[in-house]
């Protein structure tokens, strides 16, 4: 744990640091202070931040204290320091991807959620680390270092959000912005213990965000606790279709749910998970059914195998970008050797198994909906496995004593299915193994269902106190 | 021509035919009895029926007459005798797609718009020929003959709904229901001096019909006068969005535009045309001023480029739909060497290739959407060359003296755009070359807008008298 002896501003909760604000019992300067003192002290062991902006965020931090004093209010996220992945375009600021290739890219423009986030007051700390070209689910960078796990640094963080994730657990900013296209804000909150949020595909705008797959990608917040993601996805959220309800951080609280039912997918999210991690998910679901949810089994028969031939799509349209951008195969070389043989499996892949790919996508569309007509939210693990060692890429999951199977493969399994179905899913801290390592729970929603997802997870974590955990790397 | 001595009640136009069935003056059996004479007679010849449902029909005949004697109305295609091309699923009959591979195929269930014709009373004559699997602009069979232009056996009808044309064309009923996915409606139209409407894609079920690219096929009537169009295409629409338009054959004249816009494309459509083709179009546009259009020219920037490049979209999902029902390339000897090689193109064909075509066809809907907002259609010519010799494969167009190209291409160029955008298009007699072949006009209308598209069709045909000549085959 982080000694309570060292200043702890900056593990408040949005809410609580938005009250100091507005108080004027602390300064963004301040909370700017405490962060940069944090990234500079761990950013370069744990490999966080690509760019930090210290300077910049110190001048943001002074302008907001002014507009505060002269009473201009903006909402919760004002004076609040908070980080971007560094595949978000900002104006100005060189925006990687984690990528050799585009290791002197500076953007003219803002991504739209760079600007929504500026927007609403937030200072911007600088751009974190992450898997190259968000192409990979461990974090492991071969050009910027691999982010490392803030509970046990020989340990990967998860990615392809690893260097927002590692950010926000250990207090270097408030929240941070990730892409998930299979899995990369939920699998590294799940693995760092915080908290992860994929919102519905097609709420929050993509433009300006260097795409992986264009149709799976998702711009979610990562954040300490429910309530704070909500606060980061209400500045970032477009419209919501008439007749959704919007989320709102305020009204999180006042409609909890009093009875609600969860869908138990025993046949494919309970297959081969570690039984720690699945214990702890029996757990936090009896923990459920003591404050109203009525647990129920939902099947989901065309996993996994649908969703095997689906992921077809997101390699096929991340070769489409690098390919007609010119990248690959032209500089082949300047590729990690992961994402080299993703891009070269994609410019193999058939159109003809692209096509199939989609109508497997849609079986799997059709599981989902009829699984969400019976229950409010599917419960399962957001990763079978906990955090692995950096540079393992086999492993054999408890259970499954038989076979051998990919890292890779592993942490996208349980996560997956909700981008190719654009459904909205989050993780949530539920408790932790014997070796001390976070292990996420995922709950899956209705389409345009924030508000009811963030009530459901509210309701777990006040239930919780797993979200009050935070590493300890004196 | 058709000689006068001979009986002409197939020739009468629906409206016509309904009135003398509501007055008893013929009876449905008659109109049957005619057009099977006529297949009998010419469809050896000119390949047009695959199958003849003789005694079905007139059974049929017998049936609706006797419902009409009990004053059962069922509107304007009540005893009505009409075909289908043999791609549209028919319960306990053969339905061969024109192929070797489903010569022996009996639907246990009907097409959405078999049914349709039924439930309105139309009397089906049989299943008419058509090139391979749809797969194909000329209705060159390998395994059932060629179906002929009626105007000059000796050329190709056009396809791949070249029986449903040459049908329409010689009297062997009074309307078909073809399928378009490349022009395979409009290109037989014009080529036989018909009325081809392939309708906004999504309007008319394709459910039951055997598919050649899903996302561009399209199903639609070939009659002998737009307002024939409009009573087959209200018979099988399916629901229109809020706020648009349903056509009706009964408010067509009244609602005849006083003023519209016409747009012309001259860089797309106009390069490279037969120089009668062209003269004939220009022609029909300054016909078109004289009762109230205003022409103007409309740019179409992405084409042909990204026309050509979204046409490997088509060839994908044909061989995806032939590879995963186990037809290619395990039964590859079994299709004509044509359609084998775009299926050998479709099976090689990379997904990055078919994303670029994604795109390609996200340009090409923009150009159209863009000049759809000037303009209340867009005129073309339908096909840029007259009706091809049977067995010629390689053309010249007159005004492009330098370069060879094949007929495939050019009987594609003009109709495909709309397969991609889905936009609906109609073609429509409007003269002969001096060789005597027929000359189609195309006329591009708004998403579900075919109301006014045939509206504007309707007062072309009404200003001219292209559309009451038939072919001469005694």
């Amino acid at each position: 744990m982080m000694k309570r002896s060292e200043s702890q501003l900056t593990f408040l909760s949005i809410e609580q640091a938005a009250r100091l604000l507005r108080r004027k019992e602390v300064s963004p300067i301040e909370l700017v202070d405490e962060a940069l003192a944090r990234i500079e002290r761990w950013s370069p062991e744990l490999h966080v931040f690509l760019t930090v902006l210290a300077e910049r965020a110190r001048g943001q931090a002074k302008r907001v204290e002014r507009e505060m004093r002269r009473g201009n209010a903006r909402g919760p996220l004002q004076g609040i320091p908070v980080s971007l992945k560094d595949n978000f375009w900002t104006r100005g600021i060189r925006t990687t991807a984690g990528s050799k290739i585009l290791a002197d890219f500076v953007p003219q423009e803002d991504s739209d959620v760079a600007a929504a986030l500026a927007r609403a007051g937030a200072i911007l700390l600088g751009k974190t680390n992450l898997h190259e070209f968000a192409y990979g689910i461990t974090g492991e960078n071969p050009h910027y270092g691999s982010s490392r796990n803030p509970w046990a640094p020989e340990r990967i963080s998860g990615g392809s959000s690893g260097g927002s994730t590692v950010a926000v657990a250990t207090g270097m900013g408030f929240a941070s912005l990730g892409t998930d296209t299979g899995g990369s804000i939920r699998i590294p909150a799940a693995l760092c213990g915080i908290v992860g949020l994929k919102p519905t595909y097609g709420l929050v705008s993509n433009e300006g965000v260097v795409p992986l797959g264009v149709s799976f990608d998702h711009v979610g917040p990562l954040a300490r606790s429910v309530a704070d993601a909500c606060i980061v996805l209400e500045a970032i959220a477009g419209k919501y279709p008439r007749g959704e309800t919007r989320p709102s951080y305020r009204t999180l609280r006042k409609n909890r749910p009093r009875k609600f039912r969860l869908g138990w997918p025993k046949d494919f999210f309970f297959e081969r998970v570690n039984l720690e991690i699945q214990a702890a998910i029996e757990s936090a679901a009896k923990n459920f059914e003591t404050f109203g949810a009525r647990i129920e089994e939902v099947p989901l028969a065309h996993l996994p195998d649908s969703v095997d031939r689906a992921s077809n799509l997101v390699v096929a349209e991340a070769s489409y970008f690098h390919e007609s951008h010119g990248y690959y195969p032209s500089r082949s070389e300047d590729y990690g050797d992961d994402v080299r043989g993703h891009l070269e499996w994609g410019h193999n892949l058939r159109a003809v198994d692209y096509l199939g790919g989609i109508e497997a996508r849609r079986l799997v569309q059709g599981d989902f909906d009829a699984a969400l007509e019976r229950v409010d939210a599917i419960l399962a693990p957001t990763s079978p496995i906990p955090a692995p060692r950096i540079g393992e890429s086999q492993i054999r999951v408890a259970g499954d004593a038989e076979r051998e199977t990919t890292v890779r493969a592993e942490l996208l399994r349980m996560t997956r299915p909700s981008n190719l179905t654009g459904l909205p899913a989050i993780s949530i801290p539920c408790g932790f193994t014997q070796d001390g390592l976070p292990i996420g729970l995922q709950l899956i929603g209705r389409r345009w269902g924030e508000a009811q997802l963030l009530a459901i997870a509210l309701a777990y974590e006040e239930a919780t106190d797993w979200h009050n955990r935070h590493p300890n790397l004196s």
